[in-house]
Order: structure tokens, then sequence, then C-alpha cells
């Protein structure tokens, strides 16, 4: 019988069912380690590999934010027995891909695990921002009530959401926004089949009409080099007054001089922000101000989003090893 | 031509559609006193009494609380003109309903302005209450991030909601909260028809077992004698370890001593609350336990609600003086 192959996790496999822990365990020899900081994780990597290497596989797991980018200097002490490197993500910027396909490893994202997880944090933020959340629970916890505000906050119900991005979130922020009465329009690179448009109730515009249309935009395409600065100084120009503005999709998507004045200016009525430029330092304007209700980056922070991007994690490394190829990967080898 | 009947608003009417109070005040002569305390308010009404009266009708419009209740003292200057008070709540205990019946005058509530409101800040609530939300944003306005925070929090997909009170709010937060994967079960005083059970995916249960086995509970039933201090220290006893618990119907529905116990012995793991005890003078303890996620009652809080409100105190108006019969009295004369 050959020996199992090694598996290099970054981190414990948070929420994974037992049974199915056990199941890999069984196929194949699961090596943890405890990653810390930049140069400490390096040095960790580099020491796992003499001690308990060569490795088959390694997975990147949940926080490694802390520890990224994903390169020679973090991986190379792997090399040449590595094969393959699961990562949690959805997104893959932080991997040098040219650096693994040269050395014939593939690198794994995860399709399923955090796209409902990112929905429910974009439509919390829809509600939250909406209904100006933030400044009535700051009001009660300071002693206050609500007298001192004379007007609603504004209602779901009817209003038009443009949604920027209308893939696997996208789609679910759609439907789960409609069930507050909300009626939904999207802008895509590419429109999505007519069958789709009409079981999904929604309809196709172009970035300049849905801007100049929408009650609501969320922002939740990935980052790319067409997207980073798509929504700008033009853009939020073309808005109607008071629109409420939601990005749970990368910072850089949005201009941020833009929307800090858009928000200064009371153009956008109020934003509800889970990304930011520059995390975790981000500019002090939306931690001070009121009409920013904001996240640490939270889409993927569920006990199933983490169950769920393991359980992808591993079905890749199986793929790999017991069909021959893996589930998701995102270079080609 | 009849003269006009006369009503008097408490406050104006608010986010009313123009063409609507036109054709309204085409048929009634209305007249507008601004509410302030309790004292100011009493005075302002037997002013308006002496000065423009008689009046017929009168709206007791939003933000009543400052200056309830509504008996003799506040209105019986109004008598013996007075033949319906139209009032923007859903709830009625304000009212000296026997001192109205035994002078003829219809008192009336809304019955549709606030439930979708109010179901949208009970699930708005879940879902903050189930991720963290205002931890987590307090850690970003103060200067930090997450890292602090080494598990993630709880996803609502596949957690069983127990909804005690399936009345319209209850029914509408049964289908939004499915839109975020949530199974449902209920109680409420009478079962709902099996076909409406089919139709809204929802399965009844006794209260004992709705509170042993739900994952989040929570309370959208009326407060009256049989639903005070309903939940007690043996009902949240029963529940589920690390139970959610969210409580947007009245304060009193829940017994508060033993609902802070819950929260600081752990038994309930975060407690999502609109509404309290001796509001606005709540127990100090909401304003400073962080397991606490709170809004200062604004189940009814918004643009549409209140516009939607008013038009129903107008409908009940007209089917008074034009069709001899208010919509939705809560009183038979």
């Amino acid at each position: 019988m050959a020996a199992k192959a090694k598996v290099l996790s970054f981190g414990p496999l948070h929420y994974v069912d037992p049974e199915k822990l056990e199941q890999f365990t069984s196929t194949f020899d699961l090596h943890i380690i405890e990653p810390t900081d930049r140069p400490g994780t390096v040095a960790l990597v580099a020491e796992a590999a003499k001690t308990s290497g060569p490795f088959d596989a390694a997975i990147i797991g949940m926080g490694n934010g802390r520890y990224e980018l994903f390169n020679e200097e973090l991986l190379g002490p792997l090399l040449p027995s590595l094969k393959i490197v699961a990562c949690v993500n959805a997104g893959y910027s932080e991997f040098d891909l040219e650096w693994f396909t040269k050395n014939k490893v593939y690198v794994t994202n995860t399709l399923y695990a955090v796209a409902e997880p990112t929905a429910d944090i974009t439509v919390m933020l829809i509600l939250n921002t909406l209904r100006d959340f933030s400044k009535f629970e700051k009001l009660v916890k300071t002693g206050s009530w609500r007298s001192v505000v004379k007007v609603p906050p504004t209602d779901p119900h009817g209003l038009l959401l443009g949604i920027v991005g209308m893939g696997k979130i996208g789609k679910h922020v759609a439907k789960k926004s409609q069930a507050f009465g909300m009626k939904v329009q999207y802008y895509n690179r590419n429109q999505i089949p007519a069958e789709e448009e009409k079981s999904l109730d929604v309809t196709y515009a172009s970035l300049q009409d849905l801007l100049k249309t929408s009650d609501v935009v969320c922002v939740n395409c990935p980052l790319s080099e067409s997207t980073k600065g798509m929504i700008g100084e033009a853009e939020i120009a073309m808005m109607k007054d008071g629109v409420f503005l939601i990005n749970t999709g990368r910072g850089l998507i949005i201009d941020e001089k833009a929307l800090i004045q858009g928000i200064w200016s009371g153009k956008i009525a109020r934003a509800g922000l889970d990304v930011f430029d520059n995390e975790p330092n981000i500019n002090p304007f939306f931690r001070e101000n009121e009409k920013c209700i904001v996240q640490p980056h939270l889409g993927s922070f569920t006990n199933r989003a983490w169950k769920d991007a393991y359980f992808e994690c591993m079905a890749n490394i199986e793929g790999y090893f017991l069909k021959g190829k893996p589930i998701s990967p995102v270079n080609t080898i």
C-alpha cells in the first residue's frame, strides 16, 4: 500500500464535521501548523518542511490575511514535492500564479462556500443602512432614545436596487432583497441568459442607467484591473440624490476619495461598507462619520462559510490525488 | 351643502401623497396641532376645541408616546361633537376604551401599515444578532479590526426559527427569514389553517416544544393579560444553550429579570431587542452589555409605515362619515 499523501494545513480545519475529517485523515496524512504573522509563518513553513515533510499538498485556511501573499518566499520550501495548494478564499489575487504554474503546482479557490454568507451581509447592510440602524443603536446605548429624530428612515419596500456584478453573490442578493419588496436591476460584464433573468425577476441595465435610476446601489463584483476604480467621481455624480451605496466586493472597486466626497456632500445618504482600501488601516473618515455603517470585511465570516470552505479545499485535494484533477483550479498546469 | 366635518390631527400627516391629502381636505376640514409633552398637549387640545371647534374626528399621529394616554383628560374637551378617534398605532392599550364607548366615540387602529416594517426590523435584528453586527462595527469604529475575534459568528442557514405569535407580523417574518435558509416553526394561541401553514412552509409547535428546539426564538405577539410575562425564568431555562432571542413585540412579554439573568449566564448567546419595559428609561443592562443588539422601538419607524398608517386613519374617518362605519374600529358603539 502506497504511503498517504501529506497535507500541510495552515491552521486547523474549523467547523468541519468530525466524520468528514475522519474520512479525510484516513486517506491523507494531515499536518497542522498555527500561522502567526508573515515572518513567523514563513519560518514555520520552512521548519515544517524540514522536520515533517515532504508535503504533497497545502491548505491555506481562514484568517490568511495576516500572513499573505502566497508566493515563493512562503511556499518555496515545500517544493519540489508540492502538487496542489487549496485555499479557502474565493478570490486569488494574493497568489503569485506565475510561480505556481512554472513549478507545476495547482492553486484552487472555493466557488460556493462564501457566496451566500457574503450575500447575507450585503442584505444585512442594505437593511441597516436604509433604517439607520447604527445611529439608533448608539442613541439607545448612550442613554438616549429616538425623540431627537423627527423623521423616520427609509423602508426597503418598492425601492429599486441596482446590483453591480451578477455572479453567485449578486444572484443571492437579488433573491434575498426581493423578500423585502425591493425591485432589482443589475449590471454585469456579460448579460445573463433571459431565462435566468426571468427566474430571478431581474432586469439588465447599462452601468450608467443603473447608477442613474437605482435607489440603492450595491457592489458585488470581484476586483480586477477592469473593475478597479469602476465607481469614481463621475459615476457617483450620476447617482440619484440621497442614494444608498453598499460595498461588499472590494474596497478598491470604489474610488474612496470620491466615496468620501459623496457622503460628505450628502449626495450619498448613507453607505454600508464591509470592505475598504488598505484594510485594516482604513481611512478614519469611515470610523468617524455616522453615515457609514461598517463591518471589518466579514463576508465569509460565519461558521457555515468556514465549514463549507474547508470542505471545498478537501474536495480539491481529494479530486487531485484520487481522480487526477482538482475541482476548482485557478491555473492550468 | 352640509358643512365639512372637522378633523383635529395631532401632528401633520407625514409622507401622505399630495393627491390623497388634497382629496381628503376637499371632503374634511383638517386642523393640525403640534403636540408637545403631556401637559402641553392637554392644553393645546382644550384651546383648539375652544377656538377652532367643535371637532367631529381626531387623528392621533406618529410620535404619540410622548403625550399618551388617550382618555378623558386629553380628549374630553372635544365632546360632545367627537364621533371617531383614528390612531396610527396597531396596539390600543393606551386607550381608555370604556370612556370612549360610554361617550359613543369610535376608536380605530391600523391593521396593515406597521406589520411589514416591524417584520423587517425583526429579521434585521435576527441577522445582526446572529452575525454579531454591533460588536464588529464597534471594533472598526474604535480603530480596531477583527483579529481579536478568533471564531466566526453564526450563519442563519439551516437554523430553526421559533416565532411566538403568528399574526400579520409573524407571517411576514416567516417568509423573510426563509430567504436566509432558516426553517420556521411557530406557536400561536390558535393554530393557523393547515393550508396556510403549507403555503407559509411553517409547522406548529406548543410553546414548550418551540422553546426547547429553536435555535432562534422571536417574539411577535401583542401584549395582553395572557402574554404578559409569558417568557419567564422557566421558559428561558427550557431553551437551547446558546439560543438567540429576539423581541419586537412588547417589553413586558418577556420577564426582564429572567432575560437579563439568561444573557448574563450565557444561556442566551445574544439578544436582539426593539422593545423594553419602561421605555424610554430602560434598564441600563441593555445599554451596557455587548450581547444586546438594540433599537429604540422602531418597528413602525419608516417613511412607508407612516404614510400607510395615515392612509388607514383617513380611510377610517372616510368610512365613518361617508359610509356610516369605520374600517377597523376596536370598540363597539
